[in-house]
């Protein structure tokens, strides 16, 4: 079988510099940031390196600088503190599931050899001892709060940095849109550093650390840190559903009374709503987004780790094999960094236009370079022949065949990517369609919308289903699960231009909130239009890796529970499929009405300040931001529930009543349907989004035909926005969640059910 | 393992006189609607036999009488033909494709054993000789355009009647609400028994023949068999497609310019494109519903029989046994006959709120006495112990196991119509809250409607898993069909009540085109509301009996192609089941964008007809109508190509290329997304038709709030209803053919893909 050419020393050595560079990194593009100073002094003459004109534009104008650097910070302020408060409330609530599902976590998997303290024979190598059952459950559920603190940590990170970064963007909007961009992307790849290393690091030290328990048993060792995933995993479910009823709630209702009824511009400061719609941005698109790509970072890591100790590298302890998904993640953070470089130092932004191109470059020369770098992690860290195991069989693997596992991930990814922003970037002819179809009203734009969504699936899933026979095919599902961490490798890159997005649309929202001149606010929305489209991908990628996560947690899931087949030609298979297809559809009804709900209150809250402040629409009195606040964060706690119970309760009901084959239908069923459903709600959203833009920016004749703002077509794309809002941020990324936690679920209890489950069928029989 | 109490001899009577006292009770039906003369004579006094006020309603209000009959021939005239000149012009397009596909069946069979006119040993009894392959191709071949043909007479048929009854209801109208009602119902009557009777005798007297040839070898014959349901599957296809993009390119490009731009009432003759609206409800609503249930009771007949072929029935030359399928469905002609009696001639509807209540008691009792009528059946035609064949073994079933597996699918076609009701019907919650949500505008009205329809998913699926796990459980394969059977035994009533609507809805049109009072439009309003729910409920039942049959003919298409297991794990079938359910996403893309186009056609139409026509808006000028009717036709024959071409060649090029096990992936994949989209899309589109119909009919304090005609809330509805249009009459229902006809096609094909199937991984391996 030979060896790994990387020595055991040096992989421990690599994994943690590698996290403490990114980790580095981050605090380095902090630093920059945070020398855009948010208190009114003048900067420096000669502070201009770049070349831009270093007169602000209030100054060509004449406005006094000092009040509006005041005034931007204290909307920053509001925005910062609005967003901590949700997220502490939230976690309270968290915490207490957490707490109760750890203890659910210890009870079930104790009870698999009731308790008992005595080691056994190990299940896949008969001649070891392995560690009891009642270990396997201490330990995941030590992992199971460690994944959750860890998935909590990054969300609550990128939230501060963002909400650091936003009115620094604004401000240095006013020296040019090269500025405000860099401001935002240095944010963003803080966020994207910290989550990439921080995942990594947490989970290095944690698989070191038990292995002074465990010792030899790595089976046991492995399987006691899945709880790793499905923690980051359930902490990953509330931020985005909770964050997206949160964030949606308040833009939707801002826009139905701002926008429709009282006619006045997005992100104005008479708007009670505003400050809520812009803390949503933070905990929806940021803590959300960063919980979700942590937690399928996490489980692709864990999925792959879990067959691989049952693999060659398990039974023959080669801890550098073993640790070759750690090992692609820590190339993933070196090559992020120099990519990252490519946008802030080697090349500079000097014009609107080459924002989207800039950031597309980004995915391209990460992928490219990963790709080599991922050559060298599958030569150096495997041996040349080695066998994976492949539900109840050990199938020979060469460490070239691997590369292609890791790189089709990748690639597919990119594929996707693109796809995406082919769909919803209005530079092409999809969203034109829309744009255009807005001439007959809003039926018509809805129809159009949601044929683009449906459309927008057939080459993702092309690309998906291409990864997963390669990578199925070569290595079984260990395959699938390096396919998904090479999706996911680049993903400090891929967080960095998400993150991007929302950090202008705030720098946008306080820039109008500030009253600054309508050239900055034009500034933030080309930032802000890049980002749409950039969030898109984001949100592409994101569903792409869920399902290859959830394909692997299935295959582990599967071997774990020791069922060889899963035949769809068997009853009890078939209805856990057709059931599981179900799913989604349940789960989005739940948090679709959820936020046209919690919107319906904001309306009527935003509807009573307008009609009971006097001199609010003149702009003499303030709004009551805080109750707008308050509204948005109480709908998306109490609201949060039904679906987070509906996805947790799921795996644990099917598997207990139905039993292991039922549950695996369930899981099939729910990936298949719930993928097309995510792919197509977040494209149609993000089309409808663009299509709209497209007509305000009116920077074509077509385009120019439609508008403009407060046209016929205009009102209908307007329509066709706040419909999309739900759909692209709420219910389209809580699916992926839904797939992948299921499972992870499923895996985590896996000995449970296949111990003590399938009590109904035993009942019948 | 004993005899059937029902003799040979008996079983052959039956049949044929079940059918023959169905298209009896047809033609008698058809005799009576006749009864009400459209040339303008005065019906006699005393032919007032149901107690209603004799004096038509114009007579009261000093309308002449004389005219306003003219004026409904006229219309109805017009409709017929609009409806016959788009059936004629489909039919020849169809005729061409069913030609090549015919020919494409023969060379494909026909190659199994290139051509051989040898006969060859059994494949299920390795004992016995059966016919040659290229028996199979011929025989399949006829089959196949037997079924089209038969499918394709009950469509025409079926809209003969419906545009034969329309004018004539709206006249009856005139003396009440109970003689419309009747009226209307007798017609969908003679649709309903015509089909279901007509199904049965032509697939009785093929059987009949080919077992002249066949002699023996009844798995020969039956699986030639199997392209009747091939053939009535395609024939809806384009029935369905492309009756559904004309009927709702003409409906919507009306609406948009008549309602939302000119602000006139629907069915106003002055609108353009209002005949060929009311052209495209007997199109698409009454042919093309009409071939989709033929379809699925001719392949579920098909698959129980293939499946029984290969079981002990088969083996052992039980022919009573064998034919269960269709004595099932004779007594349910006989059942359904009784039925209609407790409609038309037990009880008599006086009052508007009676109607809906009438009509639901059609499906509790047809339910009720057809649960009776399978206990005989099953008592008196199976023997008290059999074999069936489940995937390579043959499975101990008794009798009464049969009875509960069609019992369960009959019962679950009354729940899933139930359910459908309460989440459809304006009398309940949940479409209350979708107009209500109409207040804050157009938006929250699709969040609600969108989510509305998600949640409509749930009890219909458990409903379908619970009949599929016992019929599965209890007879295998076999069981799915019969139990498919089950819920398409009472297709007459079913029908009939699903007829009535689009026929109660063209009634309503010819009023207001006639001009005749407005109490009369009330009239049959009412009618229609409670048609829109039937309607839903008729979707329901296709939808559901759908999924059974595609599951059924997906057995009998793996026991065909010799496969035992479809098993999840493997990355070829996993692509497949992932690429199947993207499938419905694909084809409810093309098909919506069709209607939107088609739709934007119509609207530059009747603009144009609007701007340039001089006193058209005043009503002194007449629009063209025929232009608008070309403009449907046109667009619907060029559109429904892309989504048939789907279909059909999916199965083709996924077992041709990718072979068997990747193609049972793909099928099970589309049934199980499918079904989904296409219950959610139907209920989505009913809620909102019944939603914008409860705020114009203003009958409760909180309808009244929202409305009148013409209040933003009430425009916001009718948004929701256009969009609705295509959801619940094109791609919704398109996609139960979607499901069925993959799956009939593949079990067609399953010797050539057993032979020669899976051409690329050949390459590659």
């Amino acid at each position: 079988m030979g060896e790994a050419i990387l020595s055991e020393l040096l992989t421990e050595v690599l994994i943690p510099v590698a996290a403490v560079v990114g980790i580095g990194f981050a605090l380095l593009q902090w630093l920059i940031v945070s020398k855009v100073k948010l208190t009114p002094e003048r900067p420096a003459h000669g502070a201009n390196k770049n070349g831009y004109n270093d007169y602000l534009i209030e100054e060509e104008e004449g406005l006094n600088d000092h009040n509006v650097v005041i005034k931007c910070a204290e909307i920053q302020n509001a925005i910062s503190e609005g967003a901590t408060s949700f997220l502490f409330t939230e976690y309270q609530y968290v915490g207490v599931f957490m707490v109760a599902f750890a203890v659910l976590i210890f009870v079930f998997l104790g009870s698999v050899e009731g308790f008992s303290t005595k080691s056994h024979p190990c299940t896949y190598s008969k001649t070891k001892t392995c560690k009891p059952a009642l270990a396997n459950a201490i330990f995941s559920t030590v992992s199971f709060l460690l994944g959750a603190i860890t998935s909590l940590v990054s969300g609550f990170l990128g939230m501060k940095i963002a909400t650091y970064a936003n009115a620094r963007t604004t401000l240095e909007a006013r020296k040019g849109v090269g500025k405000a961009f860099i401001t935002a992307f240095r944010s963003g790849a803080v966020m994207g550093f910290l989550l990439a290393a921080n995942g990594l690091l947490v989970l290095y030290i944690a698989i070191n650390l038990l292995k002074i328990y465990y010792g030899d048993d790595w089976e046991g060792l492995f399987e006691s840190i899945t709880g790793y995933g499905l923690g980051g995993s359930s902490m990953a479910l509330f931020g985005r559903v909770g964050g997206g009823i949160y964030t949606k709630a308040a833009d939707v209702g801002a826009d139905l009374v701002g926008k429709v009824e009282r006619n006045i511009p997005e992100d104005d400061p008479r708007n009670p709503a505003v400050i809520a719609d812009n803390v949503g941005d933070n905990v929806g698109d940021i803590a959300g987004m960063g919980s979700d790509l942590f937690g399928s970072y996490a489980e692709s890591s864990c999925a792959a780790l879990v067959v691989a100790s049952i693999s060659s590298f398990g039974i023959n302890h080669d801890f550098t094999a073993m640790c070759f998904p750690l090992l692609v993640s820590s190339f993933g953070i070196i090559i992020c960094l120099i990519t990252t470089l490519f946008a802030t130092d080697f090349f500079e932004i000097k014009a609107v236009k080459e924002i989207e191109p800039a950031l597309k470059k980004q995915l391209i020369i990460s992928t490219a370079l990963m790709t080599i770098a991922i050559a060298i992690v599958s030569w150096v860290a495997l041996p040349s022949k080695f066998t994976i195991y492949n539900f109840g069989e050990q199938k020979e693997v060469k460490n070239w065949e691997l590369f292609f596992c890791v790189a089709v991930g990748l690639w597919a990814g990119l594929i996707i990517g693109f796809v995406t922003e082919y769909y919803t970037s209005n530079a092409y002819s999809p969203v034109q369609d829309v744009a255009d179809s807005c001439r007959t009203g809003a039926a018509t734009n809805v129809i159009f919308g949601l044929a683009l969504g449906y459309k927008s699936v057939i080459i993702p899933i092309f690309a998906i289903a291409v990864s997963i026979y390669v990578s199925f095919s070569l290595a079984a599902m260990y395959g699938i699960a390096v396919a998904a961490l090479g999706m996911l490798s680049t993903i400090a890159t891929g967080l960095a231009i998400d993150a991007y997005g929302p950090i202008s649309d705030n720098a946008g929202g306080i820039a109008e909130m500030a009253g600054m001149s309508h050239r900055i606010r034009e500034r933030t929305d080309a930032l802000d239009a890049a980002g749409n489209t950039t969030a898109a991908i984001g949100k592409g990628f994101a569903i792409g890796s869920a399902a290859l996560v959830s394909l692997a947690l299935f295959g582990a899931f599967v071997s774990r529970a020791g069922i060889s087949t899963v035949n769809v030609l068997s009853p009890k298979v078939f209805i856990g499929l057709i059931v599981g297809a179900m799913l989604p559809y349940w789960f989005s009804a739940m948090t679709m009405k959820s936020v046209g709900s919690a919107a319906l209150k904001m309306v009527e809250e935003v509807r009573r300040q307008f009609n009971t402040i006097p001199g609010l629409m003149e702009g003499t009195a303030k709004p009551d931001y805080a109750t707008c606040v308050k509204i948005s964060t109480d709908a998306s706690i109490k609201e949060m529930i039904p679906p987070g119970a509906l996805v947790m309760l799921t795996p644990l009901i099917a598997g207990t009543f139905f039993g292991v084959e039922t549950l695996s239908g369930v899981l099939a069923g729910a990936l298949v349907s719930g993928v097309q459903i995510a792919i197509s709600a977040s494209n149609t959203g993000g089309a409808w989004d663009n299509a709209k833009k497209y007509i305000e920016a009116g920077a074509s004749e077509h385009a120019r035909t439609l508008g403009p703002k407060g046209s016929e077509p205009h009102k209908a794309a307007v329509i066709g926005d706040t419909i999309g809002d739900p759909l692209k941020d709420t219910s389209g990324p809580s699916l992926n969640i839904l797939i992948k936690l299921m499972a992870v679920e499923s895996l985590v209890f896996a000995p449970f059910f296949a111990a003590h489950g399938g009590l109904l069928f035993k009942i019948f029989k």
